[in-house]
């Protein structure tokens, strides 16, 4: 969460210090119910102050008794194990798409505690519509959970610039130059969401939270590439288990990489990019869908189970670009894993042979194996996923925070 | 230097301690000649404690007193400046080219001791035959520098493994699986330079010493992508201030992403490959200079610049190929800039306006501007200055290395 990641744990003071010992209490509670014997052992604090700062997660409502640890094997008593909890503060997470709103509430432990999907054609409206309309979203989804979040994340398909308060251009939606902080905190408070519209607001991109959701929650390796479609294509590239942002917050434009220099003009003006082959538009054109309103995911997905041969042959020609595009980025980035999410997991079974192909083809320098190429289990739910479990793994990674 | 990288500053002792505080000084001392008391005032230490950690330093003829120290404003006496020793351990860089040896001694500053180059056709060479001319070059560097170098690291142009001392490939000498390290130090002791033999022996990539060469000696940002030329393409990927080496250590294989998916055969086995359009064969074919043994870069500079125009537009199309996959790789990565370097550096004037205009065409999602594509001035010294450099930068580092 950009906004809130600016925070310091502050001068090296005894205040400092206590931010810091928190975190480190709190994240070995996080790992596993853990007895305050446990948490000093593996803490190297003592068990004194161990029960002070274990006091006051319990006292912020992030930490729980639950009853008796796990036995130790050592002699006495065992003691109280302690616990993230899972009435404490809550991540919200939004998520604006071009056909759909999503709003998500996870708890501490980052279980999902309410869902809410609304299929709302969003291309071409104004901003302060569509964000009347997530407000909304957003008050149900707090109420079905019954928790407090701490903290909103926003995935939109566009570029957020470094700051994360402002969409830069979101093509998809007829974007440019959004306040997306400030549009919410307006929408929250006309829906009368007071609570919702004082919370820290962050927003990112929805390819990078979903990239996120794959390696907190996914199962993927330190160093992967993960290539997901919505309305365009993006994806997320992650280095030593962190999202590698570029100089200007834009990395992972995987949709705008050349695949055919001389190819069909994309709207971003250049010619032949991903884009071009494997995003919507291009997929349901040479499916003979062109102009078919709904979910395109959905549509293509039960058209090709269905034997459509029009429909798979469109997949397989989005495969093999998809191939060639994700080949250049491995020979460029040498991932461990290239995971197909988002709309792609979905079209998976139809993508798959032709990117197989062509990643077989043109990574030949270094080995390449079939198994390196993976598909997410998230699929179109990441980002949202990514968004709400971001605000509380920054909750867990610095509790302090909470007071700052 | 890969191989004495893991060195790690061992347990949190009080050994451990002097090791990180030799460290502290040296790196103060390093940024800017320094007197004792102002080292105290940068570093937190007590005087007392640089006085005797700078004793050890001296003592390890890694600093020097130099005189008085530059006047600070302060009334008394101005103390002793201490600036990194000249005369101390040094950086001992090698490197094998398809065309050509290199050896280079420099000195705890990162000046350039002794620079020696041998013009001689590697391909298909047997690695002990030059292993044994790189081995006599190298004992003449030292011997021309009058310094002891501290270690030794070898740019190569292949793909070196994680572990740094294997080269699994290089397509352009013809040789694979070769231990670098245990080749060199055999060629070493038969060239009767056994202390030479005695040090810690490192290899890489020629494009990532390159690429870090630009980094620490080249003014380069913290996010860059430098790409380069000599008989193949290579590029290197710094992320951050740091090189991003990927899961195994192949990252920056620009010379393999796809221009063209049915584009000219490469000797990768895939099609269409940026090589096949920028690399030394496909330019000096396109140049009618097929076959022509030499310099191919000195070559096809000297022509261009007499107005040879088989040659500019060779390397004009050359340029065009390299704007495409280098716009292909900035949509993915979002560098703050693409430096030209190695022996494209000396062909920019004529590879410039290709790459421009396509990096323009193609880098269309986020502002593009001309000023983000540069012109390295090491250029093809880059990876041998990078591999010296990198064997100082690494006892500066931590000086406590040298004893362990």
């Amino acid at each position: 969460m950009r906004e809130t990641d600016g925070l310091r744990a502050g001068p090296a003071s005894q205040q400092g210090m206590r931010r810091a010992n928190l975190a480190l209490v709190l994240g070995v509670i996080a790992s596993a119910r853990r007895s305050r014997a446990e948490v000093a052992a593996e803490s190297g604090l003592t068990r004194a102050a161990v029960s002070s700062l274990a006091e006051e997660l319990i006292a912020a409502e992030l930490v729980v008794e639950e009853g008796p640890a796990a036995p130790s094997g050592k002699v006495g008593r065992p003691g109280t194990a302690l616990g993230l909890n899972p009435e404490g503060p809550a991540g919200l997470g939004a998520e604006i798409g071009v056909e759909h709103l999503g709003a998500c509430v996870v708890d501490l432990r980052g279980d999902v505690r309410a869902w809410r999907r609304q299929e709302i054609r969003n291309r071409d409206r104004r901003p302060a519509a569509v964000m009347a309309d997530l407000a909304e979203l957003l008050r149900r989804a707090v109420a079905d959970a019954g928790l407090r979040p701490a903290g909103l994340m926003l995935a939109v398909p566009g570029l957020v610039g470094d700051g994360g308060g402002v969409l830069q251009r979101a093509a998809n939606l007829g974007w440019e130059d959004v306040s997306l902080a400030a549009e919410l905190r307006l929408a929250l408070r006309a829906a009368n969401a007071e609570a919702l519209a004082e919370l820290p607001v962050g927003a990112d991109n929805e390819a990078n939270l979903g990239g996120l959701a794959e390696l907190w929650l996914g199962g993927a390796p330190e160093h992967f590439l993960h290539v997901s479609a919505e309305a365009g294509v993006g994806s997320a590239i992650v280095v030593g288990g962190r999202l590698m942002r570029g100089a200007h917050g834009y990395a992972g434009e995987l949709g705008h990489v050349p695949v055919r220099p001389d190819g069909p003009l994309c709207a971003c003006g250049a010619y032949g990019c991903l884009e071009q082959y494997a995003g919507e538009t291009a997929v349901m054109r040479a499916a003979g869908l062109e102009g078919v309103r709904g979910d395109w995911v959905a549509l293509l997905a039960e058209r090709a189970e269905a034997g459509d041969e029009d429909v798979r042959e469109a997949l397989g020609g989005a495969g093999s670009a998809l191939g060639v595009a994700s080949a250049g980025a491995v020979n460029l980035l040498d991932p461990a894993e290239v995971v197909l999410g988002g709309g792609y997991a979905r079209l998976a079974p139809w993508l798959l042979p032709g990117m197989r192909a062509e990643l077989a083809a043109r990574v030949t320098v270094r080995p390449w194996s079939d198994e390196r190429l993976t598909v997410s289990r998230l699929g179109r739910r990441g980002p949202l996923l990514g968004a709400a479990v971001g605000v509380v793994r920054a909750i867990v990674a610095d509790p302090g925070r909470l007071d700052a």
